[in-house]
């Protein structure tokens, strides 16, 4: 099978200026309806309500992410390294432009209510009977099932896996400058070329020349930076934290027989767990917020305010935190919203960003995640916190503040009904 | 009442770095829900088949009018001109926030298909009963009706409505940014700061002193790139037809009493030329992707096959002409078409961008947009194109050619049915 | 002699990002002190006193320029190209690199003056007994005067001329881009990656698909206001005017036996037209600044005056004229200047940019310059012109106007010694 | 006095886009020749040799600074702070213009060496008979000692000295904007336009809204970067070493009563510690490079290999030690260097960056910097590496590395000659 194209095919992309495919099977994997669907879910879920450029998809995302991979895979194809072994490259750019392909809308939220997992349905759509699937057999019939070893990371050539997810990987090179891009926030700059540049295949491993750990470290300040400026965002936690509201009562509803005015069944099928790949594929942000639309004229009070919220960008307002809010001032404040028709498993939530699994880089914390190795001139390889002064002392940091959230708008026109203690704190007078 | 917001108030933009809000009317436009429905359509149609990053929404680039007609006028407030009238700063700002209030999803192919009217709908959401409404009519009780008209380009005051809407007006320089921005081309970059400072308000007119006239020049030729690299791009032109053609198919469909599996009230009340305005404000690019994903699954065959083109991104292919097609030709291709069971009507079209009114700049032709005066350092005012050697030079050239669309993915496979004639110039072997 | 480098070199660059140097005779070639030289002269002569970034010196240029040839020839290699002579890769990598390494200080005005050409200097430091020769003839003993040959547009191979001289080659290409980057103008920037990707050797030409016409056009109207905005810009005509002055004072003088203070041998050689190619090489911007602050304490008059008038940037003020200034007038205010013992052959200058074999495209006319042609899908090669309305629109215009530079400083506090149709004209009262 | 301009002057600008002039008194002292000066004096010295994009003067510098001094004291007039003392915005100016207004060529070098000091031939130029002298007695009679005293931290207002010279002035934030920009290094961005505005005059006091705080970390990190990437650059350091070297040997020739082949009186007055102010200010950067190149040429081979090595970067490589080195092997080494006949005063080097008393933020240690205060929501104010865990991180890190500076060039051939352990630890085999 001849798999090059005649003539290279460029997508004008304002991160990487162009895109570049030079395999029919890339080619044909991006025509697929499936990876075309990535189109309408969109990167970075809610953080449109705080900035509001990022309306970026996931689709130009996972092309970023082929295009890192193959300018990574190119140098070491110029450079004729001997440890990169050069029958793994079509491999790996598969597993790059696929790595996402299973996202659903607002995935962490549904994720986190209803148990599902996006890994779990990319593996599913590059094994069972879709477009993709149809692509990848062209290749070779066990190509589909190296394409999904690589994303679980099961592959046995670990230097594979480690272009497609590491600490210092196609994946993050691209959602940090492209995040940066769409919001406009300044931090999330790096040096990508001399990154790559600096990139060696070692012994089985992605290694980084130590010459180029200054560009590392300036690549771990900016995620440092993107994380707490954009992605812990208080507002965007606000709108995530409406949209678990949302998913949690739909649920809750559900199992008490509620008669939605409006639930398509796929939907349906997501509530009962059971959703056929073929249904899954519809569910895209499009769906979502038109449900989230209808849902708006639904008789339950409370599914019907959420939706207004998220739709109409009602959101939370919010109050910081030194440490943990005392637990029998917060059942106090609980009461006092049940008095005012505020049922607190839905108005309140104390948020603590930090106690997610996040990325800051902490050697030995993610197990799942390959750390930053440097190569030294001698030919010894260590892992980049032991020669970093900066990055050892970033990574010791324990940051973030609980935050709780609160319906403000409601809640301002009735302080008095508040406890006197809370409302200084909330900021209602 | 007190206008002004105790503090100043932020959006981060990718274009602008910062939009600034001053006034409370300003923040309480843009917590509307009708301005905030802006959100879920998009400033580029379907341009984002060609530019994967143009997905950026009018509510970015309404913010962006926004924020350019505030710049000019607090350069005119700065400057202390006396031709300048203050007491129409808040009108022209919120003109300019709301000139876009009205646009529906993918309104251009809607509205020539049942023509509506986006500018009309525009005018209504400022006019009838709506959260935006409420907030101007607190203003005062004719300030709605104000606004409106400087949109309708009825206002008495023409320097207002220069701002909002001319040859050199906040709409286009924040598109022509904003559109290079997102799609990531080169073209539609121009010294935005240095036409801000060069704009004068002279008698009642907006001018640009003349020491300006290079940066305009520079204005002009960047719009003339976008239209021929983005605007009229091939790719979009053909994503556009299809469209066009789904919504004639629809119309066709319902008046022959077809029974749609999916038809929702909304846009039902569309096809009978009945929509209220609360409807009007649910039709959103979520809720038509959505619709086109169900249609793929209705009987219709054109529907279906139209809807899944569009959502797959399967589009027409293009062939493209000096002059137009032979219709004695044609008429044989339409025929061969047909004996393949492809019905013309949705599946050929020929494509001439120029005719349509376009927007590079041609002194006297648009009569609806005022044209660019040049103020001379003795105090005379001359349209541009008579100082400008090269406005002269690019305003009177004739561009385009016609392009025939076509399901190339289709007849590829039966070219040898085509005439042997059309074989060659389709492409098609 | 193995030329390839063990290691590649990089240079880090505000344009390209980095300059990539991967053979030793390159490497070589930047070490030698001809080419080190380069640093001390800057790429846009007096143009630091109209915009103050313009800093940037032949050197960064010369590197830009060598960047952009390895570039071009990296991608016609990797695209397998049959008609690009492979063996010509150093021969013009060298060639983009030495281009311009003759250059002396203020390059145009000395020329005019003293009828020098950096040209020919640039053949003889490579033709000659310098460190640039010794690093060429490692190569191979006629490789100098190969390097010298395509400089000077006579070697047989069109093609390795036409990228490091034509009207689209490395040379423009680079200055564009990097004198915009300093000057700060938004002009000058175009998509050089697109440009680099659509041109391709063919039978024994370079030319451009046609695909890349659009990106072409662009070019050519960067480069339009780059020589209105930036290159010919009054105040940078006004110190090259000064410039001029100063040279032929100094020449009239030496003519006359002046007995100069501050006269470095170097200068004695210049002036009496003979200077040995190890003195060229001395004359550099520090040496010819040092010698006007010396020449500011010179007893002549004018040329203290003059240099005085260049170091403290103290130009001559102009007024535009749209036609040529009438002899006779002309003659009137230069009786008044010599009136006020001002000799109007040095404080008086009529200019007209346009009288200069400018560089914006015409085709045809620059008889030394390659013109652009574009290769069709067909196989056909055309001249721009004939494909590109806007190529063709601009390509006629004659523009600039008439200045008489004048000292309005000296000139202000005896305005009334000035014929009185001047003094509106000069803006004196 | 009229000191408003009647139209506000402009200058393009490539970092803040266009710097605005609005005072005569600050358009007056831009066009004196002691500023006019500034134009000869790079404004990062020798860097230019390892960055040759690097080339910008100490005039766009001083521009710079000038001009974000005037946007925080127009954001503070906008604002109506009453802690801003308005009767102090053209002093403020005034100094933020003119503090590097006594740079002398490769400053910290000469003045390492000779003693003297820049800031004293700054306040000279502001109070001795100068052309800014008299400019800035056109205010009043006093105001030149004010300038002198805002740039020696004397004046009492402690707000207008913050804002030129503190650890978060105008100053620094244009240097490392600015010498990223012309470096091409991608670190020392951060987001002025933030930060401006958040700063907030308090009580005497400079001070940033603690919601600022995310983009000061950035910029701390950012002059982190710049000082190991681009200030302490060991190729930096090497052009310095030699420079040093230079004036050392100068000054002992001159003290051993060397007849100096070329020595200008000015040098000579230089060498006697007797330099008047306008010698002083004729010596510049050209005067410097042409004295270079002709003591090229000096009997001393000392003087002139080490001119020689400046002028055509011949400079000396280094290695890298742990600790500091062994001083017993470092004695062998000088030794050895003496027996090859260089003289290991002029040839050997240890240099250790940290040393310097740097500007990486740490509280309490530079005494002289006035350190960044948080204004906090509640009205308290702290410093900032209280309330932030990037800075406490960053701000205790001790770093750098000694290295050893050795004439690599002339040592390669005879390494021979060096002992045994040495020669793997310099490279030289």
């Amino acid at each position: 099978m001849q798999n090059r194209l005649p003539e290279e095919k460029v997508f004008k992309d304002p991160v990487h200026h162009y895109v570049y495919v030079q395999d029919r099977t890339i080619w044909d994997l991006i025509n697929t309806k499936e990876f075309q669907r990535l189109r309408r879910i969109r990167q970075l879920g809610a953080s449109y309500f705080t900035f509001h450029g990022a309306e970026h998809s996931r689709f130009s995302h996972s092309l970023g992410v082929y295009e890192i991979a193959r300018r990574i895979i190119s140098q070491f194809e110029r450079g004729g390294f001997p440890d990169w072994p050069r029958e793994e490259r079509l491999l790996c750019l598969c597993a790059a432009l696929l790595h996402d392909v299973g996202h659903g809308p607002f995935s962490h939220s549904i994720e986190q209510v209803f148990g599902t997992d996006h890994e779990e349905w990319t593996c599913r759509i590059i094994r069972e009977d879709t477009e993709v699937n149809r692509v990848l057999r062209r290749v070779s019939p066990d190509f589909p099932d190296k394409v999904a070893q690589v994303i679980a990371k099961t592959y046995p050539e670990e230097i594979v896996i480690s272009i497609v997810s590491s600490q210092l990987d196609a994946d993050r090179m691209d959602y940090l400058l492209r995040d940066a891009y769409f919001t406009g926030v300044n931090y999330g700059t790096f040096d990508l070329e001399r990154i790559l540049r600096m990139m060696r295949p070692h012994r089985g491993h992605l290694v980084i020349k130590e010459s180029g750990m200054h560009a590392v470290e300036d690549y771990l300040m900016s995620r440092y930076q993107m994380y707490w400026q954009v992605y812990f965002h208080p507002v965007t936690r606000s709108s995530e934290i409406i949209l678990r509201k949302i998913f949690t009562r739909t649920r809750q509803l559900h199992e008490q027989g509620y008669a939605f005015a409006w639930l398509p069944d796929t939907l349906r099928g997501l509530l009962a767990g059971e959703v056929a790949l073929e249904d899954y594929l519809t569910l895209d942000e499009a769906f979502m917020q038109m449900t989230f639309i209808q849902w708006t004229k639904e008789a339950d009070a409370i599914l019907a305010d959420l939706c207004g919220r998220f739709m109409h960008r009602r959101l939370f307002k919010y109050a910081t935190f030194d440490g943990e809010p005392d637990p029998e001032l917060l059942s106090a404040l609980a009461d006092s919203l049940r008095a005012m028709g505020l049922d607190p498993d839905y108005y309140l939530e104390v948020d603590f960003p930090a106690d997610l699994p996040y990325d800051v880089y902490r050697p030995g914390e993610e197990a799942d995640k390959l750390p930053v190795m440097l190569l030294g001139e001698d030919g010894e390889v260590a892992e980049i916190s032991l020669k970093s002064d900066i990055v050892r002392s970033i990574s010791g940091i324990v940051r973030g503040k609980h935050r709780l959230y609160f319906p403000g708008d409601v809640m301002a026109s009735r302080a008095g009904e508040l406890p006197p203690e809370w409302r200084k704190v909330l900021g209602l007078h």
